[in-house]
């Protein structure tokens, strides 16, 4: 066998994708063991059927031959609207390409941004797939931290102390997995560096429908952030659609031309009939998004309520996203040995902070994703364990 | 604006993506002309109901969650039988990735083959995506041409001198756009050079159901080349479902591994729903297969019919694919030229061969993909414009 690349053969760094629990409680439950997994962020339901039946009729339809690499008019135009509305200044279809997914938006985006060997600029904790997806395209990734203690804002002087000569910053509001969702100091903040350095800002915005406190600033509606910003969303957490591989890249006209022409070389458009689902889906309005967030504010309550009735495990209350982060520095145990023996020896599957990086150490990430019943349980195994050891 | 990285602002090298008839084809449809298209890929008919309603069927029974990465197992398993019966050697799950289209099974085969400046070699003429697809992967596009007299067989000496340096070749054998099928000699030549200077060989193999004459030779079943080849497949043409976006990149496990974790921080898998559809339409075996390719074969005659009747246009008999080349260079037009002409004077659109290549100027690419009757029509346009200028 010739030698793989270099790109792809370091792709993930020091070769840890992070989902090492997640694999084991998978694996445990193909051997009949009960598992409660709080580890991915997918909903406890599935797509609702009128999408799905609205998605058969497209296909029976005929809309099964190639779409538009852009993406099918109404629908960019339909995600147009809802950037317009939140913004507060006008996007149109131009600004628009549909994508498979926001994991291939912010393949895209970063694509668009950087070149071989530069530097994009991330925060830490961060979701996952981040540094490698910036090394997949043959930038560095170099992550800032976002520290517990200031309620995982991003720290500022960090920011600007890495920013020279870096290309791109990557931000993520509200954020997975810490439930952060920036101020408005942070945003402004951010826009001022930005602007200083000349970056591309990559706004992965895929949870600005879960937001439980206060409301969500997209990147691109500070003052001149438009021009700067490519904005990544999808309807996989607004609309239960995750495994629909729906989303978009929303930016300035002139790189968007750019962004086309990618995805002509790389995923050559998304399936007609997903697409005809996802616009009847944004045709339902903020009631159906609202509904399909609901049960994570419901269950966020439920984790708040039993944290104040102890004091072992701390956690800053999440702003959004279907994710509660908990601080168990008090246990003695890193995230990575909590998360591992709560498993074990409870059923209870959750991920641990150090899969998101260095300054979520001592965190566990636990996803809003089983029925109510089920989550009390969990939360209450893993507070009982958190007591005792 | 910041500067888009040059990677993406040079991806189709001088700008053209060679589309343009085609554009122009769907803006006169657009302003109401009647056109016969015969430019692009796609069949005259759209996906098989009893394939859609099993799409329906598994996303109404809950399959709308993110389906694992790799790719579903039992598609996995099937696309390897199906290689495995091919090739004449065994192929297991773990040779597999379903990935969203072949055109993404391309980029990630580059990607895992070439780092950023590395030589990448492709036969011209070629489809349209190939440089972009190799630029995007930050590598060089090197052009080894396959003449019209050789009935675009690869130059195998002109291939050898190119290869010293190179890191990987492009092969496409049925052919887009020529129509050849590589004989024996000509794969057995590759793979000697292949093997001298340790390239990886990208086969694309998406129009395997369709041979005409001789049979199919994987790259991959040659004595050793199974180590060095990823070959590249998908359900577009054999099972008429271009939109679905349902591709499989094959080869030597380790390498497999690698091209997972890519598809991790690309495209994060392809809806499961529509890979049960797939596998669905594989389990339907060769007979489906051999229905949806039977109208190519049918007007593939009918075109060698009118041929024979004439002397001014000429073409190599296709082998196989869904496409006729035509050989133009007697009129004394370039192939866009005569293209654009024939299109504004007659309504008949086809690719000009200048779309695909420098190796294919004064050709004409006609697709075989209009019902007989409106075929024939603008077959007979074609050749009496043709004749009279």
């Amino acid at each position: 066998m010739p030698k793989p690349s270099t790109r792809i053969a370091t792709l993930t760094g020091d070769g840890d994708d992070g989902w090492a629990i997640f694999y084991r409680a998978r694996a445990l439950k193909a051997e009949g063991r009960e598992i409660l997994e709080l580890t991915i962020g997918e909903h406890d339901v599935g797509t609702a059927p009128d999408i799905l039946y609205e998605m058969h009729r497209a296909a029976m339809a005929g809309h099964t031959g190639y779409a538009s690499v852009h993406g099918i008019p109404p629908l960019r135009q339909a995600v147009a609207d809802r950037l317009s509305a939140q913004h507060g200044h006008a996007y149109g279809p131009a600004n628009v390409l549909i994508v498979p997914g926001a994991q291939a938006g912010l393949f895209a985006a970063h694509h668009a941004a950087c070149d071989e060997g530069d530097v994009a600029l991330m925060i830490d904790p961060h979701y996952t797939t981040y540094p490698g997806t910036i090394r997949a395209v043959g930038a560095r990734p170099l992550a800032v931290p976002a520290r517990s203690e200031d309620g995982f804002q991003p720290d500022l002087a960090a920011l600007a102390a890495a920013a020279p000569g870096a290309r791109s910053l990557l931000i993520n509001s509200p954020n997975n997995p810490t439930g952060a969702v920036y101020s408005r100091d942070s945003l402004e903040g951010i826009a001022r560096i930005a602007e200083a350095h000349d970056l591309w800002v990559i706004s992965d915005e895929v949870y600005d429908s879960q937001v439980w406190v206060g409301r969500h600033i997209p990147f691109a509606s500070l003052p001149g952030m438009a021009a700067r910003t490519l904005t990544v969303g999808s309807l996989s957490k607004s609309h239960a659609m995750t495994g629909s591989r729906l989303g978009w890249v929303a930016g300035p006209e002139a790189v968007m031309a750019r962004l086309v022409t990618l995805a002509t070389h790389t995923t050559y458009g998304v399936p007609g009939y997903i697409q005809e689902a996802g616009l009847y889906a944004l045709r339902q309005g903020a009631a159906a998004e609202a509904a399909i967030a609901a049960p994570f504010l419901r269950r966020r309550q439920m984790v708040l309520d039993r944290l104040a009735a102890q004091n072992r495990v701390r956690t800053i209350p999440p702003g959004g996203a279907m994710y509660v982060m908990l601080d168990i520095r008090a246990t003695g145990l890193s995230g990575i040995d909590f998360a591992g023996r709560l498993l074990e020896e409870t059923g209870v599957a959750v991920m641990p902070g150090e899969s998101f990086g260095q300054a979520a150490a001592g965190h566990l990430r636990v996803a809003l994703t089983l029925p109510d019943a089920r989550f009390e349980v969990a939360i209450d195994r893993l507070l009982d364990f958190a007591a005792r050891i």
